[in-house]
This record gives structure tokens, C-alpha cells and sequence, in this order.
């Protein structure tokens, strides 16, 4: 298979065409349109003239060699297409042909059979159920819808898990003049799948930044992969994944568990490869595009330089959403600025340059040149944008907009323009752009910000995975024919074995054993049936809690008796006060694999749910940013007076117990560590239960 | 003051009209473009040729009678012009003119001069430092800044507390084919206020909806009287209201006390009223146009009919955001789709009707058909927009939008149409809407279903508060020279004088009243510092709990004694065991006035600043729906087995809570009850602090 032979073949078949399909109309007329130089033949079984032009009765009867054949005939004719070209040596397919795998079992089958025989014969199938794709950077547009012109050239990949929504991206991206490098429509991906395009992206000098419309993620071993190697290629990743909602997340919860959906899993994958998730075409695309424009941005620290308070103010607003930061500007900003902002103006952070724009259009312009020598900004955003309309004559407005360009270029720090309000870049905006060097402005304040906040923080997540070692792979020792559920007395007897803190325990057959322990631990302590299979002790008044003497032990020890049948005996323990507690929990995703969970105990794990995930491998320092994600953060850093966690210890035990998991192998289905109590830098499992598959 | 003269003069003068401001040209040149049929005079005090027109010198020159005055003279010739129009008869004004408040002290001077003679004389003023106003609805448009032409006029009147932003407003509008019937620019705010104009627009036939830019409501109790006149006219008010951000917080805090930030008063005060609050430009006019074009929406059950299954996810995760429901479709409905949607699509909903709409154009059609009846459904969402260009031959286009147009204005439920993405309605796709009757297109997936679901929250906050009496005025009757910090045996004395329920306390004086008094209670019970001023009692180690013997309580009241200086006494307190601790306090806001915050206690309002505010009053349905937005609301409803809360007696508390603090009068200003002991249907106040002005 060869995906960069794919996208850029030098002469193409369209087999099937025919004057009754808008598919083979759009097909040949984008391909003509859009600067494909090579031959492009048609076959038509019947022969004849199809689109004004001859065509052949099969590929057979092409003269010359056919790099792609675009795939349009029916359903049942398209494996005797693949046949007939891998006999000529075609290795490239796009099959627009629909009625396979969606449509039902026969479907199915006759999809499984193209799959085989494409692998059989190294052949490379984009699709089928697939409109083709675009690869703008080289002409080359074997796409089965209408483009509508002009086809703006760029430094952005798209792929889509979607048909019906490129015609909108297409629209969206060039109504924000973002130029696009390939655009796929994937259909069934029956052989190249998101993950290999992805890839090709990665290595594709075109393209500086990919933009993703995914409805699922097939393969996370192999996303993660080209995930990876695009965050090590500098060329960020913008992804709506769909999927999001409670019915969605319903399902997946019957599969991985109660403390996690499938989509809040997708959602801690996605960041922890770096890939930024947005939630709307109009995000991604504008997001995509102020990366491919200014590439990663270097901090959070944002000047703001506009011609209008109110729109200060939406902007002020906004990036505090955004985790963005406006600090004061430094004292010899403000100085300069004092001399340039008219008397009735503020000069403050975000900065209002006034009205008077519009009667010295150097204003806006000396203004930023001032911020820009900010020592203490990382970045710039201007509010501006070119003029919807032409005046009768552009060379003053042209002027203007070039010397503006000239000053964002030569700026410091990098300049982010963005419009007051997200409406199309007209064709003499594009002209303006394209003439001045002026550049890439971001579609309004609200998805404008959202962008700048995304590019930030992609920038900082790489960092932060690329400094992290890829952990070495981990030795795999289940125990032997461990299976069904191992309650306390087990499990933390495996814990303990792999040198993690576990309280001290005692496993009692009889009352004076249980005495005995006690006075050994010293009391209080805590008495709780072992038994096997035994999920919530307490709620079956398994637990007894406070036992201050031997007397209590022996009546706590009958009463446990007696409320759980099929004992293994009692456990008892020394009993711990004050503290947090902590949950922790390892469950197996069925796609993403050993997942970790972490939150506070008690109404925050059960009321709101406030636990941060991980999907496994992971090391102490992300346990540590997992742990200041949750909302109850502040709990750990010791509120009204209670001692603080030793966050460093916290996360290395976690970070600990996640690797022990890992170490479990695939035979582990869950871990769970409820409480793991926390008093300053004593970090101790109170009670875990295993679950095996 | 007549804000309806104002804005429908007959006759307009331009003072300070010339050549050389940009702001008269376009202010003449907008007359004479939009329509404005009566006569525009021009006034300079040179007189000669402006604009090609001859000026008058001054007002008195001109024959004819002027109703409105357009002033862009120098600051200081202002009020100059004020009196010889006054002198002449002429009612209304606008100012353009800057340098007034807005710019320092002396400018202070003469607005307080203008302010007091407009009142002297029954002026009309809007402005000064504003660019006037566009009466779309009635083509007058005495406005100071270009108008790109169309100047749509439609049913959406608009109020600005920003130049700068009138001009993106309008553009946005442009561009979403949504149009005004009067949009006005408000300056300083010297005579006309934003809720004069809300008031007229309230009783503008031609408007429908208003859309506000707020930066400050500067009058709380006459913003509360206009938009409850919204409300009971069915006008939906839609508001930007800015500063939100942490830094504009911070300042509120100073002024309101912890609890409260100033911005979260007035998110709880709109909610209250009705109006909607968006956080974005394109939110403010997308909602606003949809809310002119479908009005009220009755529900929340959504219908979904869509061409893309993409866009149909996208739609499913945005909805549940929005708390949107999408149903199953009725059986009826689901036999009739199945009929019409290819066997390769997927009957439900939200319906893709799959991409083979290319090929049959009436298929969308249909489908909505049989979705519009199905019998559990409020409103219909419609994924569809108009072209983007004209094709060589319209025809057929405008016959198929013509024909949806039929079939959405025949619909028993409403249909909202959504585009995927939003990108500017084009002069095609204008032309389409008014030769078509083809409705509003709420743009893209993102705003659109923000939109949908703001319509839907509005109409049902809409029959809650209309459906409340307003609350009979209350006795006010503060206690004869309270002041400063009345501590917990004061103010819960004063509570349960009023007929709350507060838990049983005595004062005792020495250690054997103190005993005496336990006794009668009966063991346990709590022992408390009561000490004039004293905040946080147990912070200094003025309570000692969970006492059960005399001996217990002597201990006990020495060491309180020991630990709190200049005593009052010990309060002693039979001692509450289980339940859920609320937190309730009302606190003065410096705007709005008493403001009630409930919510749970301990971490939830420390950690989480899990509280629900309400502006006073509110009655006890008001309360309960506060206590439901709390994060932390499944704890009242008996979580793991614990007893629920009578929802019911708490809200009756609460309102009569806040009812008291109202009848304390003007010299409250806090009152804070911590813990409300909540156990089933007990109600029982544990502690309160009292803060007089």
C-alpha cells in the first residue's frame, strides 16, 4: 500500500463515468478545473462519448499507464474493476461506489472481499462509500462533489469520517481564507484508514497543521502512534470527535465501567497526545488555520491592541475563559503609549486605541509597534481585518494594509489578527491578503480566542509529552488462574507484595485470633469480612469501625460473622483518622486499554463525578497535572488549616499502582483503591478490590 | 422627555455640518441613502456651500420647523446650540460630540450643565459621545458612521452601549439576513438611558426582539421594571452583558462580601427576568434573529431532520449541551420515514435523510413532512440554507425553496432552520429568502443550537415568572439602633422572634445555669461563646461540642470563658446530630440590592463555590429552583440511603428567610445562617451572624 502514490498519480481512469451521474460530471469537471495535468480517461462499459469526450470499453483498452482508477460503477461490478486494473498494474483506487459494509451483511461481504484482494495484490483503496479527496497542493482533484472556486491553497490537511460535511468545510475554510493542502473524504476505509492519511500529513511538506472530523477512532494504538509522530513533526492536530453526549457516553459506560465513558476516556487520549479537541467545524477550522499561519504560540501572556473598548471588554471576558492571561503593560509601554493614544483614551491591557482610528489610520498601527516591545507579552492580538468591499480606488487601503502587514512581520512576538465578528472574507479581503502579506485573521473574538487559547495550550502539551521518556515497556506477572473478583484480603495482599502501601492487615479465623491482632496493632482498630466476591463490605454490614477494646473486637468479630456468610475469616486492622481519601481506580477500556482514574472520595467521586483520567502508561508527573485538574484540587493543598497532601508522594504512589496494573497483564479487567488515605507525606491504601476477566 | 419623537422626527437639521468630518458626511449621506423622505437641513456657523448643499449659520436661520437636531459641533458650543434650539422649539437632539464625562472633569462639568437644562426644558437628548441612531423600520437614519449597504429592515431592535460595535453589529446582521427595526448608539447615557429605549422599543409595533450591549446597567430596579414589561409583552430581550472576568469579580467583591461577585448577581438577576444572556457577538444577533422569525418556542423535545450524518452527530452532542431532548420518533412517524429515507440510511432521530437528497430534491422535503406530525415533538430543527450563488438559471431553485418554504409555514410545530456552518448569507441567498418566504437560517450547528435552546429556556422562564404575583410590599421594621455585628445569640434570638425555626438555646451566666440548662435540654449538648462582634467562634475555640454530663459542661464553660475575652455568656444548645448543612445569607448588594446565596456547606461553598443566588425576593418556588441548579443537589435528594431532604420545608424556609432579612429594612447589611440543619422535613437554624450597616 502507498499512500503518497495515491495522492499524487499522474494520470487518472474514471471507471463509470457517465453523462446521467453527477458524481462523474462533478469528478471530471473538478479535475479539469483545478490544474490536474495529466491524462484523464473515461470508461464506460458501453463505450461511446461520455462528457463530450471518447470513452473506453474497460481499463484494458487504455492505451497508457493509469497511476489511479476512480471507481463509480455499481456495487457489484467494482471487484471486477480492482481485478482488471491489478492485472494492468493499476496499484490506486478511489471507490465512490456505495452498498457495501453500511448497507448490511451481503454488503459486508462483498467489502471483506475487496479487502483481501487489496491486500493480496498491494493495492492502495481510498474509500468505498468515499467522494475522493483534494490534493490542492499538487492539482490533483479526484473528488466526486461540486468545489466550489476558487480552491484556495494552504498548509492545512483535512480528514473526514464524512461525506455530506466537506462541502461545508470546504465552504467554511474558504469563506475564513484558510487554504487547504489535501482534503480527504474517507467512506468505509476498508483498506487507508484516518490513521494512514494522518500519517502521510506528517511527512507532507505541504502541510503544517491537520484538521480531523472523526466519528470514531478505529485503532487508538495506531492514532496514538501517528498522534505522536506528528507532535514530534511540529504539526499540531485539531480533531472534532463526535460522540460527546450522554446516550453516546451511556453505552460506552455498559462496557468500561462505572467510573468512566467511553467519550471521557477519548477526551483524556486526545490530551494526552497533544491533540486539541474543539467542538464546533467553525473551531476546528479556525483553529487549524491560526496554527498553520503562526505555528505554536510561546506563552499565555497576551497583549491586546483593538480600536473599540466594548470589543476590550468581550476580549477581556473571553480569555479569562480561555486560561489566557492580559498582564499590566510593562512601565515603558505605557510610557509610549501615553504619547500615541489620544488624551480621552485608557492606556491599559487589553488596549482601546479609541475612535480616532478612523481619522488617523496610523494609530492602530503605532499603537501595537509599542506593544510589540513588550517585555513582559508573548503574544499579540490586533483587532483588525480587511475591507468587505473595494472602494472605487483600493491603492490607498492596500497601502495601509501593507505597512500593517510589514509591522505584524517584523514583530518579536507573534501577532494574532482576529475580527470582531466571525463573517466571510470577502474576494477583495482575499486580495488584500494575498497582495499585502497581510495575515490570516481568525473569524470573531469568540472562536478567535478559543484558537489563540487552543494554540497556547498545544504548545505547552507538547512540551510536556515530548520531555516525558516513552516509560519502558513493563514485565507482565499475573498471577496464577487469577480470575473473578479478589476482595480486600487478596488484593491487598498482592499490593503489598509489589511493595506498595497497604494498612497492616490480619487475616482472624477465630475471636481470640482477632484479639490478639488488635492488641498487636494496638486499638483502635477495624474489623471487615474477607470473603471472596465480596464487592461493598460495609453495605452489608461487613465493616465494623472504632473498636476501642478486646471486648468490642469479639462482638464486632461475631456480628461480622453473622451478616456475611462463606467467610474467609476477618481482616483486622489498626484504625487510621483525619486524612483525605482518596479513590483510585484502574479499569480496562476496550478500546484505549488500562485507564487510570483519580479523584477525592466520598460525595466528590459520587455526587460530581470529579475524577481526572489517564489513559495507562503514565509517570508521577502526569499523575500530578491529572490531580490538579480535579475541582476538588484545593482539598489537597490543606484547606482552613488542615495539613496539605505531599503532592510529590500522592503521585508517586499513584503513578505506582498505575504501573502495577500495567504489570498485571491482559488479564486484569479493574483495580481499584477506595480509600487511598492521604496525611501529608503518608500516603496508605486502606481497602482495594481486583477484578479479573 | 418623548423617546418616540426622538426617534420618528419629520425633519432634521445637521448643526456643525462639514466637509471635512467624515462624521457628517455619512450622516447626511445615510439620510439620503436609507430614505429619511422629510427635509435635511444643514447648519455651520460659516454658512456657504456643505456637502454641495448651502448651510444655514445657525438654527434660527432655518424657515421650516426642525424636530431633530443632529449637534457635531466643538464640545464647548454645545450647549450653546441646546438653547437656541430649546428657544426655537426644537425637542430632541443627538449629540455626537465627544469630550464630556468620558474624558474628565471639567468635560463632567458640562454634561451635568446639559443634563440639568434638558430637564429645565423637556429635552430629548441622546448622547453626547454617541453616533446617533438608525430607524430602519421608518428610514431615518441620523447616524454618524457609514452604513454598508442593504440596510435590512426587519424586527430586531438593538441597543448599544458601544460605538465601535454598532458598526460589527450591523455587518453581522447583514450577514445573517436578520433586520433591525431601530438600532441606537448610546453614548454618555446624559438623558436618554438604555431603558427608555428598551421602554419604547417595548411598545414598538415593528419590534420584536431586543438585542442589548451592555457594559453597565446603571439603574438595576428601572432595568428590572422594563424587562418585566418585555416579559409581559412576549418582546424576548437577548443581553452581552460584559465583564465577567475574574479581575471585574474581584473588584465586586470588595463591595458585596465572599459570597457573591458582582457579575454572578447580575447573571442571577437576568436570569430572573427573563433575558437571555449570550457570551459572543454572533450568539447575541443569531439568537435575537431566530426569536424574531419563530418566536416563542413551546419545547424542548427536538426533531432532527438533516441530509449528513456527520452534522446529525454533531447535532446530537450540541443538543444535550444546550439540554435539548431529542426523542425516539413515534411509530406512525417511523413507518412513514421508513418509506422515504434509502434503505441505506437509518430511520431516528436526529434523521439523516442520507446524501441521496442530490438526487432527489424532494426527499428533505418529505421527510420533514412526516416528522412535522409526529405527535412528540415541540419544534423541528431543519438542516438547510440557501445557495450561495445563482445558477445560470434560478428557476428551479427558487420552485424548490418556494415549495420548503410552503411546507415549513404549513408545519403545526415550528421549524427552525440551521446551516452546517456559518458563513454570510449571500445577496443570492437574500434574494432566495424574499422571493421564497423561505425562513431565517439560524447559522451553523454551533450558534444554531445555542440559539434553539436559549428560545426554548426562555419561554418557559417566561410562564415562571409570569406566573408568580409579584410580592406584597413588607413591613419594615428594624430593630431600634442595630449596628455593627450582632453574634449568633442576638441574631438567632431575633430569628426565631419571627417565627423561624432556630435550635433551642439558653444564656447562661455561670457554670451551673450552664449545667442547669443542659439538663433541661438533655444530653448532648454544645456549649458556645456569645460575645458582641465575634465572627468565627469556633476559630478562637469558642465552641465545644458533644458534651454529656455536667461535668463535661463545667470543663467545657471554663474553657470557653478562658478563650473568648469579654463575654456576654455561653450559649448552651441541645446538640444536632446527622442531616445536611446549608448555608444561606443574604447579602446587600450595592446594585441590586439584598441578594439571597444558598447552598451546601463545608467544602461545597469553600472548595466549589457550590451556591445558587437569587435577587430578593423570591418566593419559594424560586428557592426550590435554586437549590436544583446546585452542583451538589443529589445530596438533598438522599444519596447512598440517607434520608432525603423535604425539599418542600426547606424552600418555605428559605423564602422566609429571605423575607425577614427584607422586613430588617435599609440598615441590613448581611445576614447569614451556618449551618441550616436539614434532617427529612426538619428545618432548624444552628447558627447565625447579623451585619447592620
Amino acid at each position: 500500500m502507498s499512500v503518497g502514490e495515491l495522492f499524487n498519480p499522474g494520470s487518472i481512469a474514471l471507471v463509470g463515468a457517465t453523462d446521467k451521474s453527477g458524481w462523474s460530471i462533478s469528478t471530471l469537471a473538478n479535475l479539469r478545473a483545478h490544474g490536474f495535468p495529466g491524462p484523464v480517461h473515461l470508461v464506460n462499459s458501453r463505450g461511446g462519448v461520455v462528457h463530450g469526450q471518447p470513452a473506453h470499453r474497460s481499463l484494458t483498452e487504455i492505451p497508457e499507464r493509469v497511476d489511479l482508477a476512480y471507481v463509480m460503477v455499481p456495487t457489484a461490478a467494482v471487484l471486477g474493476v480492482l481485478r482488471e486494473g491489478a492485472k494492468l498494474g493499476i496499484r490506486c483506487y478511489v471507490i465512490l461506489t456505495a452498498g457495501f459494509g453500511e448497507s448490511g451483511e451481503e454488503g459486508a461481504r462483498l467489502e471483506a472481499e475487496i479487502a483481501a484482494f487489496a491486500v493480496e495484490n498491494g493495492l492502495t483503496i481510498l474509500g468505498p462509500n468515499g467522494n475522493g479527496f483534494i490534493n490542492a497542493a499538487a492539482g490533483v482533484t479526484p473528488y466526486g462533489l461540486p468545489i466550489p472556486p476558487p480552491l484556495l491553497r494552504g498548509a492545512v490537511g483535512v480528514v473526514l469520517q464524512s461525506g455530506a460535511l466537506a462541502s461545508s468545510v470546504l465552504g467554511f475554510a474558504q469563506a475564513r481564507n484558510v487554504g487547504i493542502s489535501l482534503l480527504t473524504s474517507m467512506g468505509n476505509e476498508t483498506v487507508v484508514t484516518v490513521t494512514d492519511v494522518i500519517d502521510y500529513l506528517v511527512d507532507d511538506p505541504a502541510t503544517k497543521v491537520i484538521a480531523l472530523f472523526l466519528e470514531t477512532i478505529r485503532n487508538p494504538a495506531e492514532f496514538s502512534r501517528v498522534a505522536r509522530r506528528a507532535l514530534e513533526a511540529g504539526k499540531p492536530i485539531v480533531a472534532l470527535k463526535i460522540g460527546r453526549s450522554k446516550l453516546a457516553s451511556h453505552t460506552a459506560q455498559a462496557h468500561t465501567g462505572a467510573l468512566v465513558g467511553d467519550d471521557d476516556v477519548i477526551d483524556a487520549a486526545l490530551r494526552q497526545l497533544g491533540v486539541i479537541r474543539v467542538r464546533s467545524l467553525e473551531d476546528l477550522i479556525i483553529t487549524a488555520g491560526l496554527l498553520a499561519s503562526t505555528g505554536p504560540l510561546p506563552g499565555r501572556r497576551v497583549g491586546v491592541v483593538t480600536p473599540s473598548g466594548g470589543a476590550s471588554e468581550i476580549i477581556a471576558d473571553r480569555a479569562e475563559d480561555e486560561g489566557l492571561e492580559l498582564p499590566p503593560f510593562a512601565p515603558e509601554t505605557v510610557a509610549k503609549l501615553a504619547e500615541i493614544v489620544p488624551s480621552f483614551g485608557t492606556v491599559q491591557n487589553p488596549l482601546d486605541v479609541t475612535g480616532y482610528v478612523l481619522i488617523d489610520r496610523t494609530l492602530l498601527g503605532r499603537a501595537l509597534e509599542a506593544v510589540t516591545a513588550d517585555p513582559g507579552i508573548d503574544l499579540i492580538m490586533l483587532l483588525s481585518e480587511p475591507p468587505k468591499v473595494a472602494p472605487p480606488d483600493p491603492a490607498p487601503v492596500l497601502a495601509t494594509y501593507a505597512a500593517s502587514a510589514g509591522r505584524i512581520a517584523s514583530s518579536p512576538v507573534p501577532v494574532v489578527v482576529v475580527s470582531n465578528v466571525l463573517t466571510d472574507v470577502t474576494e477583495f479581503g482575499r486580495r488584500v491578503q494575498a497582495e499585502t502579506g497581510f495575515p490570516y485573521v481568525a473569524g470573531g473574538i469568540e472562536h478567535g480566542l478559543h484558537a489563540i487559547g487552543a494554540a497556547v495550550r498545544w504548545s505547552e502539551q507538547r512540551s510536556r509529552v515530548l520531555s516525558r521518556a516513552a516509560p519502558p515497556p513493563r514485565a507482565v506477572a499475573p498471577p496464577e488462574g487469577a480470575s473473578g473478583v479478589w476482595a480486600e484480603h487478596r488484593a491487598a495482599a498482592l499490593l503489598a507484595a509489589a511493595g506498595l502501601p497497604v494498612v497492616p492487615s490480619e487475616l482472624a479465623a477465630d475471636e481470640p485470633a482477632a484479639v490478639a491482632a488488635a492488641e498487636r496493632f494496638g486499638y483502635p482498630v477495624v474489623l471487615k469480612a474477607a470473603a471472596e466476591g465480596l464487592g461493598h463490605k460495609s453495605d452489608v454490614g461487613g465493616v465494623r469501625l472504632g473498636l476501642s477494646e478486646a471486648e468490642q473486637v469479639r462482638r464486632a468479630y461475631r456480628e461480622v460473622v453473622a451478616a456475611v456468610p462463606s467467610l474467609d475469616g476477618v481482616l483486622v486492622q489498626p484504625q487510621r483518622g483525619g486524612g483525605i481519601e482518596l479513590l483510585v481506580g484502574v479499569v480496562r477500556d476496550p478500546a484505549w486499554g488500562l485507564t487510570l482514574a483519580v479523584g477525592l472520595g466520598g460525595v466528590w467521586v459520587e455526587v460530581l463525578r470529579d475524577t481526572a483520567l489517564r489513559v495507562l502508561p503514565v509517570d508521577a508527573g502526569e499523575v500530578r497535572t491529572a490531580l490538579a485538574e480535579l475541582r476538588g484540587a484545593a482539598l489537597l493543598n490543606g484547606l482552613r488549616g488542615s495539613e496539605p497532601a505531599d503532592l510529590d508522594a500522592v503521585a508517586d504512589v499513584v503513578a505506582r499502582v498505575a504501573a502495577f496494573a500495567e504489570s498485571l497483564g491482559d488479564g486484569l479487567e479493574s483495580l481499584e483503591i477506595n480509600p487511598l488515605l492521604v496525611s501529608g507525606s503518608r500516603v496508605e491504601a486502606l481497602d482495594a478490590l481486583i477484578t479479573w476477566r
